[in-house]
């Protein structure tokens, strides 16, 4: 990859899967950063081309996905499930472009770094495939405020409890919540005999495996061995790489939860060395990325329904554990479809077209 | 403390509480399990006395609390806020009755035992002030199953974080959750902006510290020191104290969710000697008051919705951690205002029934 000519010219760049759930929040993404880049190319499958959608107060019309659509990109974004990011990424990292992808294909790939811009920017250099993944919104929910205290104290070990929200599993998720929400409100005899949230939203369940208004479900994606689901395993997995840590103790265990979007988490953090409160706090508090909203005597600490919408992660409830010194107990948030997903991947974009134009 | 008289009475019980959340499911309970008692009273506040009750298929009156209401009485269960425990608990184990208090009075009092009838049923004989404690329901959502796996392996650690439901906080927290969906259903647009749940709801948040309708509050119980609330220190004290550990580790972050009742605990256990997935499910499986609900493949894991209303502690998701052999990874469920308040209350009732009657 040499860099742009010296005329100065901005890098284009490509969004596959514009039209998605991601793909829509990436597109305001673009529109409220710096304009880092030149020609913006907008792509989805068949059926959505000709679409035409807002990018930079522009109306952009969408096209089909196809190998010319790369020939001059020097950037392209993937927000398209795993099999269209296995097939097509490499062919847009054939013509030239450098892939920043969202999907789970490449995120083990030892040939394909694992970027999170605050933890682990340089590695972003290193990508004989021409691919940088973007980690699971899970991951990236915690990774940020978590490799703050790493770089302080060291990270031994992680026990993590998620709440995870419906707009994780994409728009149906988001769909059969409200589908949900609007069966049960009001109905103010649910919630008391076993079955009758169930009977009630009438087995409409989309892509959940359980209803989801008026309830918690023990379960994200798909069953792998010893009981683990692949979402547990992509936290400890993608957590080990991102952190450079292969060694590293991670016991995840992932819930959905009734809220629209913003994922959280209860995390048990073990260090290398005695950790303080006021000390975690303060580190916290200056790192980039991260919000500390730490004050429960007021009542204040991060929730989905103040955090949804915003850009950093949010962290509240650090306490130092009363029987570990050397261990913290957090609870964060941090929207699932922005620094989750698109903002992340904006953000690695950001990196890569800065190392362009040299 | 004597036995009954020979001529095969029954226990007179009392049951101070009797119009609130938990008195109600008690009453239900008590209409539904063998009949041990006699005469049963219904006691409550001023307020509530001349409402009658049904209990056995029979209409009672409410009685106002005094201390005349407790002579002749042989158990008295109060289910009642703390202050007022502290106050007539003493009174009426004065007059001659065992009293079982649901409350936070008594629960670490030294000379008070803390009774779980499938874990430590002998400490209920061991009651020098004539109380005995029933446990915070957090810590009942899961100590029957964790006291099963540490009669096996000997527990080391816990790290739990909780998914607990809106009865945790009584009536009132129930009824804010109803006005609280009603408000939302059907409302599309909500859950994509910081803030705008918490309009639609018009900071109408009850006993909840923020909306909890689409949402998940990490904050259950009052402030201690070091950041813990109160119901995160109930949870490591307790659990202590039941299993007869003092020097157990134990983590806790406790959540409240969009659930009416059941709550949920995500627990991370470290044991003293290896574990196997296996074993640990049959462990489960063949313990009283316990339900093994785990084969993911089938989907087949807890939810607040499918256990609501049941008796016993439900246990899915058994993983031995990937990074520790003495660990095993579980979700649980349990009815908070049933195994959680309630049928403890009564089960612990029973054993002193039985203990009077010789």
């Amino acid at each position: 990859m040499s860099t742009l000519d010296p005329s100065g010219r901005k890098p284009t760049l490509a969004v596959v899967g514009a039209t998605g759930a991601v793909g829509g929040v990436m597109l305001d993404i673009l529109s409220t950063r710096q304009d880092v880049y030149g020609e913006i190319r907008l792509v989805a499958s068949a059926r959505s081309a000709g679409k035409k959608l807002s990018v930079r107060g522009q109306r952009v019309e969408v096209v089909a996905l196809a190998p010319e659509v790369f020939d001059g990109v020097d950037i392209a974004m993937f927000d398209v499930p795993d099999a269209v990011s296995a097939e097509w990424a490499p062919v847009a990292a054939e013509r030239g472009a450098v892939v920043v992808d969202n999907s789970g294909a490449f995120r083990m790939d030892p040939d394909v770094p694992l970027v999170v811009p605050e933890v682990n920017a340089d590695d972003a250099r290193k990508r004989p495939r021409g691919i940088i993944a973007n980690p699971n919104c899970t991951t990236l929910s915690m990774i940020v405020a978590i490799g703050a205290l790493h770089e302080h104290y060291g990270l031994s070990e992680l026990v993590v409890a998620s709440y995870q929200a419906a707009s994780g599993a994409g728009q149906a998720g988001i769909d059969v919540l409200y589908d949900q929400l609007e069966r049960i409100g009001g109905k103010r005899e649910l919630g008391h005999r076993a079955g009758d949230v169930r009977s009630a939203v009438d087995d409409d369940l989309g892509p959940f495996p359980a209803p989801l208004a008026m309830n918690v479900v023990p379960w994200a994606g798909s069953l792998q061995d010893g009981g683990w689901s692949s979402e547990e395993l992509k936290v400890r997995n993608e957590t080990r790489k991102i952190l450079g840590l292969p060694g590293l103790k991670v016991a995840a265990t992932c819930v959905r939860v009734p809220v629209v979007t913003t994922h959280s988490l209860a995390v048990h953090a073990v260090f290398e060395s005695r950790v303080d409160q006021r000390e975690a706090q303060a580190l916290l508090a200056g790192s980039p990325g991260v919000v500390l909203n730490d004050n429960p005597e007021m009542y204040e600490f991060p929730t989905p329904a103040d955090v949804v919408g915003t850009d950093p992660t949010w962290v509240g409830r650090v306490r130092r554990s009363l029987d570990d010194p050397k261990a913290l107990d957090l609870f964060l948030c941090g929207d699932n479809l922005r620094k989750g997903a698109a903002l992340n991947t904006a953000q690695i974009a950001e990196l890569v077209a800065a190392e362009l134009r040299g």
